[in-house]
C-alpha cells in the first residue's frame, strides 16, 4: 500500500474514459451532441453510472435527476466531501466541458478503491442535471429552484415535468433534493478553463478565486426614424449614433475601471436598419461579470450615468432593463490555499483566476465550502468541436483533485472532531 | 386677356387633381401603392393622358415608356421647355412625391390653354417611368441605361422587357429615347422637400442648388468571436466595438467637416449576435451624399484613413466595399436666378438648398440645363401616408413653375433667335 502522499491518477484511464463517453452522441464531425434529457444524455448517464458502481460506489438519484456516487468513508456518518460537474452539452460541444470533472471524481474514487483505501469522510461524485440550459440539478441541491415549473420548460415545449421523468426525477419532490453544509462538508469542482488565460501564461493548474456574478441588461435606444438623404446632420436623432457611444462606454468600463470585470455588448438590433434610412431605434445586451458584487453596483451605476450623458448629447432617450442578475460565489479560502499547497508540492505551476463563466460549483458554494481547479483550454476555445485539453493536463488537474481531497480530508476530520 | 405676368394656376383645380390621382392605388389606412407597372400605375398613367389631352396637348410615348405630354408653341421647331417627374410611388407612399410635379406642369399648361395662350416654345410634361426603383424612364432620356436588361429585372424576377411592354414600351429600341439639348432647352422640375429644412426655416419656396451625389459603401469589420465570460477584455478582438467606433467615424465626418454634406450608417448586422458572445464580425453600409465630386473624394479618403486607425488600434480588420456612386448634378445658375426673381416678384420667401434625395432633374440635368424648386413637406415626412404639403404651399410652387417658364421662354428666345 502506497503512503498516500504518492498516491496518483491514472491518466490513461481516465482520458480512455472522457473518449469513450465522447462517443455518446459523437457527431460526424467529431464534435458531441448530448443535450440534457435526450436519448443519448440517458445512455451516458447509465454508462457514467456503471462506471461508478465498477468503482466501488453506491449511486442514487435525486428528485431533481441529479446522480450521486457515494464512496464510504471510515466515519460514514460524517458530511462528504463532494466533487463532480456535468455530463449533458450544448448542442454542439467538445470532449471537456463538465465531463472532465465527472470523470476525475470517478478516477480518484478507482485510486482509493484499487488500493483499498477510504478515507475519514465519505466521497460524493456528482452528474448534476441539465448544467447548460436550467442549471436545474445544482440549482435544486441548493434549494434555489423557482416556481413555476414553465420556467424551466424546453426550446420545444416540453415540460420539465416529463423531462425529469425520462431520468427518473420528480418535479413534485424537487425540494427533496435541497443539501445543506451539514451532509456535504465542501465541494470541488475540476473544469477546464473555457477562456485563454491558463494557456496565455502557460500554468497548468487555475486556482479558482471564485465564480463571477453576472449582470445583464436589455437596451433600448429610441431616436427618430428619418431620410438619410434629406435629414440634415443637425436636424438628426440617431438612435445608432447613440448606441455606438453606448457600446463603446461599456467597453470603457470593461477596459478601463481597474479590476478584473468583463463588459460585452454582443447583441445588437437596428430598426428599421436600410442603407438610406437614419435609425430611429437601436436594441443592444449588456454582459457584465466580476467577483465583487461591490464592485458591479459600482459598475453599472457608472453606465446608467454615462448612457444618461448620452442620451441627452444625441437627443435620444433610452430604457434599460435588467434581464438577469447571478450574485457572485468566491471560494472558500482555506480550499484555495489547499489546492494552492497541493500544486506546489505536485511541482505544478498554478495561479489565481475567476471563472467568468458559470459552473455547478456556483451553487453548491451558496450553501457550503466550495472550490474549484481549472485546466487550460487550448486556443481558449469551449462549446466548439475544437475544444481540446491535452491527456496530460487532464491528469494534472484530475491529480490536484486528489491531492486536495485527501488534504480536506484531514483538515475537516480535525475541524469535525 | 390677362397679361402675362398676371397669370396663376388654379390652386384647387391642381388640388383636386393631387387628390383625384391619389384615389388609385389607395390603400385603407389613406396611403397609396402604385409601384411601377402594376395595374394602379398603368390606371394612373391613362388617367394623366386624359388631363394632358383635356388640356390641349399631344401625347406621346417613348421606348421607355416615358409619357410626353407636348403643348405646341408658336415656334413649334424651337427645342421644347419641359417639366415633369414620376406618378409611380414606394408600396407605402403619400400623395405629393413626384405627382405634384407632374400634375403641376399639367395646371400651368391649362391655364395657359384655357387663356388660349402658347409660349415662343413648345412644352412638355412628362411622366417618368418607374422613378422610385430602377429609375428608368429618365436614364433613358439620358442614355444612361446598363445593359444587360437583367440588371433592372423587378425583385420578384419579372424581367424589364415585360414591365415595359405592359406600359407600350420597347425594351429592345430604348436607345431612341435619348434626348440632348437640341430638343430639350431646359428642364425644371417642381417637388415637395422630402425633408423638414424648408418647414424648419418657415420658407415656402426652395431654389435647389443640385441634386447632391452620392456614395455607398458596405463594410465588413473582422474581429474574433470569442466567450463574452471566459475572454478577459485584454485578449479581445471585439468586431462590434471596432464597428462602434467607425459609425461613430462617419457621423463626425457629417457634423464636423465643414460643408453641406450628409453621412449616415443605416444598416447594421452583428455576427453571432448573442448576449454572452464577443462579436466576431459586423457588417454595416455607409450612406455619404454632397453637391460637390470633389468634397465627396475628400470625406471618403478621410473616412478610409480612420477606419484603418481604428482597425489597428482594436486588433481587427475590415473591407470596404463601394456598392454605389453617383454623380452631382448641379442646377443651371441662370434657371435658379429666374426660380429666385420669380419668387421675389410672387412675394414668396425663398432659400438656396441642395436636394439630397434623387430625382429625374438628376439624369436629365447631365444633357440640358436643370433647375428644381423645392415645397415644404410637413415634418420632413415622405415616402410615408403621413406625407403632406398645404394645398397652398402646392399652388405656390406650381405658380413659381408657371412663372419660371413663363421668364424661361423669353430668355431662351433670345439665345435661340
Amino acid at each position: 500500500m502506497p503512503v498516500l502522499a504518492q498516491l496518483t491518477v491514472n491518466g490513461d484511464r481516465l482520458n480512455r474514459s472522457l473518449f469513450q463517453l465522447a462517443d455518446i452522441g459523437r457527431l460526424p464531425d467529431g464534435g458531441v451532441s448530448r443535450v440534457a434529457f435526450t436519448a443519448d444524455d440517458l445512455l451516458a448517464r447509465e454508462q457514467v453510472k456503471a462506471w461508478m458502481v465498477e468503482a466501488g460506489m453506491t449511486v442514487r438519484l435525486d428528485a431533481a435527476g441529479n446522480m450521486i456516487g457515494r464512496y464510504a468513508g471510515k466515519n460514514d456518518e460524517a458530511a462528504a466531501l463532494a466533487t463532480g460537474s456535468h455530463i449533458d452539452t450544448v448542442p454542439v460541444a467538445g470532449r471537456y466541458d463538465g465531463c472532465l470533472g465527472v470523470l476525475a471524481g470517478i478516477e480518484i474514487v478507482r485510486v482509493l478503491h484499487e488500493h483499498n483505501l477510504r478515507l475519514d469522510h465519505p466521497i460524493e461524485v456528482i452528474v448534476f442535471t441539465d448544467e447548460e440550459r436550467s442549471v436545474l440539478g445544482c440549482k435544486a441541491m441548493a434549494g434555489e429552484v423557482k416556481e413555476p415549473p414553465e420556467y424551466y420548460a424546453r426550446l420545444d415545449g416540453t415540460p420539465i415535468q416529463a423531462c425529469l421523468e425520462t431520468i427518473d426525477g420528480d418535479w413534485s419532490k424537487i425540494a427533496t433534493a435541497k443539501r445543506d453544509r451539514s451532509d456535504i462538508a465542501a465541494f470541488v469542482e475540476l473544469h477546464v478553463e473555457q477562456g485563454g488565460v491558463l494557456e496565455h501564461e502557460a500554468m497548468p493548474i487555475g486556482v479558482v478565486d471564485g465564480i463571477v456574478g453576472q449582470y445583464r441588461f436589455a437596451v433600448n435606444v429610441i431616436g427618430r426614424m428619418n431620410h438619410a438623404g434629406t435629414t440634415p446632420m443637425s436636424m438628426r436623432k440617431d438612435a445608432l449614433v447613440a448606441a455606438a457611444q453606448m457600446v463603446l462606454a461599456v467597453n470603457k468600463i470593461g477596459v478601463e475601471i481597474p479590476g478584473d470585470q468583463v463588459a460585452t455588448v454582443g447583441y445588437l438590433s437596428v430598426s428599421p436598419n436600410a442603407t438610406n434610412t437614419v435609425p430611429g431605434n437601436v436594441d443592444f445586451r449588456i454582459d457584465l461579470r466580476d467577483l465583487s458584487q461591490e464592485h458591479l453596483e459600482g459598475l453599472v451605476s457608472r453606465m446608467k450615468d454615462e448612457f444618461s450623458a448620452i442620451a441627452a448629447a444625441t437627443h435620444t432617450e433610452f430604457t434599460l432593463r435588467e434581464t438577469l442578475h447571478i450574485l457572485p460565489t468566491l471560494a472558500a479560502p482555506h480550499i484555495k490555499d489547499t489546492i494552492k499547497q497541493v500544486s506546489e508540492q505536485l511541482d505544478l505551476p498554478y495561479m489565481y483566476l475567476p471563472s467568468r463563466a458559470g459552473h455547478d460549483a456556483q451553487e453548491i458554494g451558496r450553501f457550503t465550502d466550495m472550490g474549484m481547479i481549472f485546466v487550460p483550454s487550448q486556443n481558449g476555445i469551449s462549446h466548439s468541436i475544437d475544444e481540446y485539453t491535452t491527456p496530460e493536463e487532464c491528469a494534472q488537474g484530475a491529480n490536484v483533485l486528489l491531492h486536495t481531497f485527501l488534504q480536506l480530508d484531514k483538515a475537516y476530520a480535525i475541524a469535525s472532531h
